[in-house]
């Protein structure tokens, strides 16, 4: 009998489901909003919960399986998560999570399947080594250019959780120079920083070219979308805070390489899909350059991630996969 | 019948054999100059494992253990190191060893016993793990504060070796703010470091604290010893010097601690054991205070090295320890 398994990716503004083979095929998908409009401030967990098991129901639906042949649902949270017992300790950007919330052992009593949860940048790399671009690699760190800069490790071939649940805060390490204070890698190199960097320059007039493509949008956004088309029309203020962002992104590699001794770098994300080898070939060159190994330069992968917006949900597969293989459901 | 190891630490000017028990209790010491005087730049490597051999043998002498009841040799090379076959892939300490040299298999025809070898500072941190300051932590950090700025990782129990074989540079992670070139941590955080910037200001008359302590000295070199008295004499520029040295370590820790959330730090090296407490706790209390996390920050250890001179025989054996269980002899 063919098992199937679920993958739900929970964010702060939608949750996606999907139903998938073990071989991660997509069967169906199933997405709504994280919370009911005007009504996300005060929403509380346990009815967070319930628009998750509604929206696994929509994909089981949608897939027409039989709920006996779903062998268990893997979740990534927003938030670092107790693996072994599914709670999540807080997720920033769901209001009301700040204590903590029990979304395994609840989701596992509304679907009665077993349910697994781990951190979504976690979960997202998992799905990357069992699906996606770190499948050939035992030993890989990811790195997602988003809103923040998130970060997870595999290594040999087991995810490094942390000791506290908490491995992977890549924006939360250090740049620094004696003299100075500690700033978050995350104020240089995520998107976030970037537009907001590019924001104050188009309201300071210092962006012609930018301040034209925001004109033709609806709003004054500037996405991963924005920053490429000022780049392709020459924009120097975009070209610069990319530049900084490739700069101390291959700085970080570098240092990671040196202390770690990974076989793989992934990056992903929303720039780096929107940018790919352009945005990826100047990080690569600055990286290597930096490594103080004298051999095996060459070997040090540092690719694009695979699985665009199915990362989440395939991640959650991937979760369910290795969890339930581990763990009598 | 009891069983013994012998626990070898090659360093660049002094080669250290000590025969022990597994529970890592030493029986006897012996030691020899690395190389013979005025040949040290000529020297080939298998004259050199002959006297490795010689070492080993001298102290299993004063031991008087039979070799029959010794299970297997363990050696820090001062470079990296395949652990499978013992072959040191590049020792810049030692003359000769730039293209690699099968130190293990040498050694292993010569002393007729099982011989493993690892990184000198790999060995350091399992000696500390297996019968030091590290023994209650399975996921620890070492940090070896010296000439150069060394560093080794546990991660669930297992030495972190790296995919080259060349984890733990930490001397070689980044100082970095956009803008400015990266600077390798140990050109501010080593020994070295330091003992370089405190002669060149006692060389431009700067300290005259410092340069009174070394004109009661036979040479002038800035040892930890040097930067102990000088601090206690309340020199300016060695408490400036050693703070950023301090903050330096704490950025550090900090950030590997966000990004790879291990249980503890070990710091070891011969300042950290000179200035001990003094020098620690600014580190710690600085460290603590940049972590991402809000739970469970008061759980992360930051503490000093416990074995000393032995560090690297004891290391030694523990690897003998280790890797004999693991593999037939």
């Amino acid at each position: 009998m063919q098992s199937y398994y679920l993958g739900v990716d929970l964010g702060g503004t939608k949750i996606l489901a999907a139903v998938a083979t073990p071989e991660g095929q997509i069967l169906a998908r199933a997405k709504r909003k994280t919370f009911p409009r005007t009504r996300a401030a005060t929403f509380p967990p346990q009815a967070l919960a319930q628009r998750i098991a509604q929206t696994v129901e929509d994909a089981l639906d949608k897939a027409a399986v039989p709920r006996t042949q779903v062998r268990a649902v893997g979740v990534g949270a927003p938030g670092p998560t107790d693996i072994r017992t599914g709670h999540v300790l807080y997720a920033v950007n769901l209001p009301g999570w700040d204590a903590g919330f029990d979304l395994g052992p609840t989701l596992q009593e509304l679907l009665h399947l077993p349910v697994f949860v781990d951190n979504d940048v976690n979960v997202g790399l998992l799905g990357e080594a069992t699906f996606g671009a770190a499948r050939p690699y035992r030993d890989v760190v990811g790195l997602f250019v988003g809103t923040g800069l998130g970060g997870a490790i595999i290594l040999d071939g087991k995810l490094r959780r942390g000791f506290r649940w908490s491995a992977g805060e890549v924006g939360h390490t250090f740049l620094y120079r004696p003299g100075k204070k500690p700033k978050d890698v995350e104020r240089v190199a995520s998107r976030g920083a970037m537009s907001k960097k590019l924001a104050k320059a188009v309201r300071q007039g210092k962006s012609p070219i930018l301040a034209e493509i925001l004109a033709q949008r609806p709003d004054d956004r500037i996405t991963s979308g924005v920053i490429r088309r000022a780049l392709a029309a020459g924009d120097p203020i975009t070209q610069k805070v990319v530049a900084r962002a490739q700069k101390t992104l291959a700085v970080w590699i570098a240092s990671i390489a040196n202390f770690l001794d990974p076989e793989a770098f992934i990056l992903g994300g929303g720039l780096v899909e929107s940018l790919g080898e352009s945005f990826l070939q100047p990080i690569r060159e600055q990286a290597l350059a930096l490594l103080f190994i004298e051999y095996r330069k060459d070997d040090l992968a540092i690719l694009p991630a695979g699985l665009g917006d199915d990362a989440g949900v395939l991640g959650g597969v991937a979760l369910a996969l290795e969890r339930s293989s581990q763990e009598p459901a």
